[in-house]
């Protein structure tokens, strides 16, 4: 038997609801729930509202006969602390088999999309994939976010926990797809987030998201013993900073009992680290491991390092890490950016992944589009990180995605794009991205195609023809944004002071030569691209993969040509198989990209009236704005190139190469962060 | 000193000369000529011709002083049987240094195409690098050419030898470009180029030829003893059959001292072979070896071979080759087509070429354009053949065309595309890929684009813009030719009886299943393409390819694209990395192909007035033809495949399945052997 309920088509509200349950358009004719939940529980609670929220009429049984809605606790289902199963019962509802209140509230959201996505009923046992499921907010205590492109941080306002934000909306949305955890102040950590009176408000912070099951984590400054503690150091092996550490971790437990771990950028980008002290990453995260230890906490300890005098960047991380192997405690886990550089349209994985044999690792994604348009640019981050993902890695066999999960610890991240602005991302088609990193943390198997139709059919509409071709438009946006962006390999081109424009040339006088465009695209008389490979006084970064992928990597002619100048310095009038020059496929590939924004904003017009009219128009107003800049990205960087390969255009460029720099002078970096 | 000749601009004629000088536009104003070479000997003469044929006023000198051309013999000059080394002389022109009367001849052609190209002198020795740069002419006694699409036979007319041929022409041509020898007639060979009557004919086709360094080959039909000699088997160690094959073989001799060898197509598509007697293919060629090894003739065998019952059809010449590795002649050479299949649009190379290591082998490249249509489509094949070519290999580390060359006998060949028709190949465009394979055969490392140069400006245009607008659309042309035939690795979907049309839908009761289009692209209710992965009930084709390729083609993610369908079937709704669907790709490269040859229209009517008229009129006219074939090939492939996928197409077609379907009926294959 399968769960028949009677549905009622209702109008559509577009308020700050994300993908939850206000914002579709079906209603539960009558609810009736019977729960093996104590009734105070909180989670309980929260099932309870959720069914209601989707229900015309909703009440609570005392019994489970009549009872269209069940929720049945059985220790022995085998389902783990989160896992839940579906079934269909005999009052044609559906009966939600779990071991916790988590397990319950899992099955609770994921029957609430069966249901709002017209999906059959998978009744096989559903675990998450990883353990911990977390974002990481880039929020500072000024109420800035760091790469926040939709208003003020959600959780800090001048110095403070921000207490105005809607905490629930939040934390449902998250709890919705998976997520439990969250890191809520920048990995560029402020010593004063693990100041007691801080720590009093997280608590309220924590308290507040527990019954959704979502732990609080925080990101943590290396040098808070000496900034905040008042200590002459803050070298890992000092006792007095051992032993400040341990009283600081005993007291966030004292008012967080779940408190999640920490996340730390140490020895990079100017943040203090062991390696001040002479000491190693491994010092450094396994000091504070062990005084997380006693209360289940765990250290992410990111992977994102590299230095001036290091060599090519791409290579960095893993000559640091890779020492390291096997010297991390058991409760460490390095996190790693999917690419070697820095989320970029398109990077190879980093070949740290499944490098360390004998260290637990972990993938941080990003969900805001930093180098991908802001919350301007639609570009669906599904496709980007399959790929990551399901690349193999050729240690054991395994894709990328898989290296990280055959560990006692395992968890899975991503960057928020969340601020205060009403629609949560700026963009309503950003939301997407957070809604796929949930489902994607739970089940990596989802394919990209499937989880935007999921999110669009709890967004947008329920209109079959609609559903698919913004499904389309999605499955398609982030090659769009890869071709007028950064095509062929090509990375970290755009501006200095913010990552918005395209800023092929810049110059900055005494500027670390390793975040200048420069450094990467290597323009020149010759050719384009970063000579990665082992021969030409290549930078032999293709050593850092295993075979077949070295060998092919190494080989322009085997290179995949959409990573080509990432690994290769190939002239200008280099010959791909396809009969293209090297500058026609950047011509190709540049106009392709805005040719593709045209045709997305074609498309987009053919929905008018089968979507709600203000998302209509928000995504119709955006378009205009992507098409422009990505005229300007287009502009910028052909022009530029021009420049040493003086060789003809084979479009009409929109803008001069002065207008583009002026455009990025000019065009005043907008404040998103403003409410 | 550079060599500075006063050069005179001429009109232009258009003739049947090729890209011999006549049909140039600059003429030497004067020209002395002092040679070493003995003055009645064949090849002076025609030296002596080719540089009067250049020049207003031409005359040969008794004495080196005041003579601006200089053919210098020297036997310590290190440059072997053919090589050459051009220098600027005292008297503003060049002085030809060679060992041999041949190499002289080289050298000429070569200083002339050097002056006709505004090239700067190259003054390094020049050696070829096969020694066998051989055309395979698919040519009948009855005088019909089979794939030919020029008209009749320029070597045969009604059973026998064709007197009328303009073989001087043809010569000069292949000289010109460093060919060295022909194989006259098909390799589905008829017993009687064997007979007594025909070998005095063809003694004088080897007499006309020798001046020009051309060696005369036969393609023999591996049953002669019986069929022409009247014995009662051709079993390969019968010892009647060797006496036989011997005694012809010194027949050919006493009329033919330089005769080159055979080429033999044995137990290949009905062809009989040594398998016939229970022998095998080592027997077969060994026994003709032996027979030629006195008189220094070569036996070419070709791997083209497969049989009904022998499973996946691209695996079967290794299969049957492998275990006769070193067990072959050392003056037998194995003839390998470039792909597995058969002179494709796209193949990935023959896994035979690097594994055989105790076996010389051989390139088999089409010029006539069987599976590129025919002489009416614009396909240069230069970069075709560059992509085989420079393939890595991974045999040694070595490309694919290297495998060929460290061995005792190398060669290079290709199937002819000439005929009686006034332009020789049917199609000026089509010319540029004779020469291409020539050119290629004495120097690998050319470049595509550097051949595709020299021939513009040696047959259609000097002016600058022109010759690089021409070979724009020439290095592109294959691309577009595959993306509206065979993208993505589709292969073999050509009509059944002739080879020009689609005719993915083919079903001939009784017929071989594979000489059927469903054989290759396997088009189901799930997907398209022929799954030769190891996995999923694949035919494992990829095990005969060296890592790092086995792996790569194994992995439909790591799977250059455009070869996918060949290694795999992928489902309809298949996601690439790029967000397209496998059926949008499908759309994409099917139109693409068709927008391609709209562009070269456009393209070519800009040289209106930059070319000669006659060829700027063949040319226009042509594309038309192209481009409505083309526009069939997108439609019926597309149609007929979205009977599977039930997809849309995102393009507006010009016929209909039906339509495609009775042009190919209707549309009588135009008799293009008619002169």
């Amino acid at each position: 038997m399968i769960a028949a309920l009677c549905l009622i088509a209702t109008a559509h509200a577009q308020t700050n609801m994300l993908w939850l349950n206000d914002s579709c358009n079906v209603r539960i004719a009558s609810a009736t729930l019977y729960s093996d939940l104590p009734l105070k529980d909180a989670t309980e609670k929260v099932i309870e509202q959720e069914i209601a929220a989707w229900s015309v009429d909703f009440k609570v049984a005392k019994s489970p006969k009549g009872a269209n809605f069940r929720i049945k606790l059985d220790k022995n289902a085998n389902l783990g602390a989160e896992g839940y199963m579906l079934m269909p019962n005999d009052n044609r509802g559906y009966t939600i088999v779990a071991e916790t209140p988590a397990g319950a509230l899992y099955g609770t959201y994921a029957m609430l999309r069966n249901i709002n996505t017209a999906a059959s009923m998978d009744m096989n046992p559903q675990k998450p994939a990883f353990q911990v499921r977390i974002l990481n907010h880039w929020d500072n205590p000024d109420g800035s976010v760091e790469r926040g492109y939709a208003g003020r941080s959600i959780w800090f306002a001048d110095g403070k926990i921000n207490f105005r934000s809607d905490i629930e909306t939040y934390a449902r949305a998250n709890a919705s797809v998976g997520i439990n955890g969250t890191v809520i102040d920048n990995v560029n950590a402020d010593p004063k987030v693990l100041s007691s009176e801080m720590l009093k408000d997280i608590k309220t912070v924590a308290d507040r998201l527990r019954p959704y099951n979502i732990k609080v984590y925080l990101a943590v400054n290396f040098s808070s013993p000496a900034a905040l503690g008042g200590l002459k150091t803050s070298d890992p092996l000092d006792k007095d900073v051992i032993d400040w550490w341990q009283k600081k971790v005993d007291e966030i437990y004292a008012l967080i009992p779940d408190f999640g771990g920490f996340l730390v950028k140490a020895n990079s980008e100017g943040l203090p680290g062991p390696m001040d002290f002479g000491r190693t990453h491994a010092d450094g995260a396994n000091m504070l491991a062990k005084a997380l230890k006693p209360h289940n906490g765990i250290v992410m300890w990111r992977a994102f390092v590299y230095n001036p005098q290091g060599g090519d960047r791409a290579k960095q991380a893993y000559y640091e890490f890779m020492p390291l192997d096997g010297k991390f405690d058991d409760n460490v886990i390095i996190q790693i950016k999917n690419g070697p550089v820095d989320f970029q349209p398109r990077e190879p994985f980093s070949p740290l992944f499944g490098a360390m044999k004998n260290t637990q690792t972990m993938a941080e994604l990003q969900i805001t589009q930093e180098y991908l348009g802001y919350s301007d640019h639609l570009c669906y981050l599904g496709t980007m990180w399959k790929e990551f993902m399901d690349y193999p890695s050729f240690h054991n066999g395994k894709s990328v995605v898989e290296t990280t999960l055959n560990q006692k610890l395992t968890a899975f991240s991503a960057v928020a794009n969340t601020g205060t602005m009403k629609n949560w991302c700026g963009y309503v088609m950003a939301q997407s991205n957070w809604y796929a990193f949930g489902r994607l943390a739970w089940n990596p198997n989802l394919s990209a195609r499937a989880i935007a139709k999921e999110w669009v059919m709890q967004t947008i509409t329920k209109d079959e023809k609609a559903v698919n071709t913004i499904c389309d438009i999605m499955m398609q946006s982030r090659e769009a944004v890869t071709d007028y962006m950064t095509p062929l390999g090509l990375h970290h081109l755009m501006g200095w002071s913010d990552h918005w424009g395209p800023e092929p040339w810049t110059d900055i006088p005494g500027a670390r030569e390793d975040w200048l465009p420069r450094y990467y695209h290597k323009a020149d008389k010759i050719g384009l691209g970063f000579n990665r490979s082992s021969k030409n006084g290549g930078s032999n970064a293709v050593e850092q993969y295993q075979e077949p992928l070295r060998t092919m990597y190494d080989d322009p002619q085997l290179c995949p040509k959409e990573l080509v100048l990432w690994f290769h310095h190939l002239p200008w009038d280099y010959y791909f198989n396809d009969g293209k020059t090297l500058w026609q496929s950047l011509n190709d590939h540049y106009n392709g990209g805005v040719e593709q924004v045209i045709k997305f904003q074609k498309t987009w017009q053919s929905l008018k009236g089968s979507v709600p009219e203000s998302i209509f128009k928000e995504v119709e107003s955006k378009l205009q704005v992507q098409l422009d800049e990505a005229q300007w990205w287009r502009d910028g960087c052909m022009l530029y190139f021009q420049t040493f390969s003086n060789m003809p255009l084979s479009f009409t460029p929109k803008y001069t190469l002065e207008q583009c720099k002026a455009k990025l002078r000019t065009k005043a970096y907008v404040d998103r962060q403003k409410d």
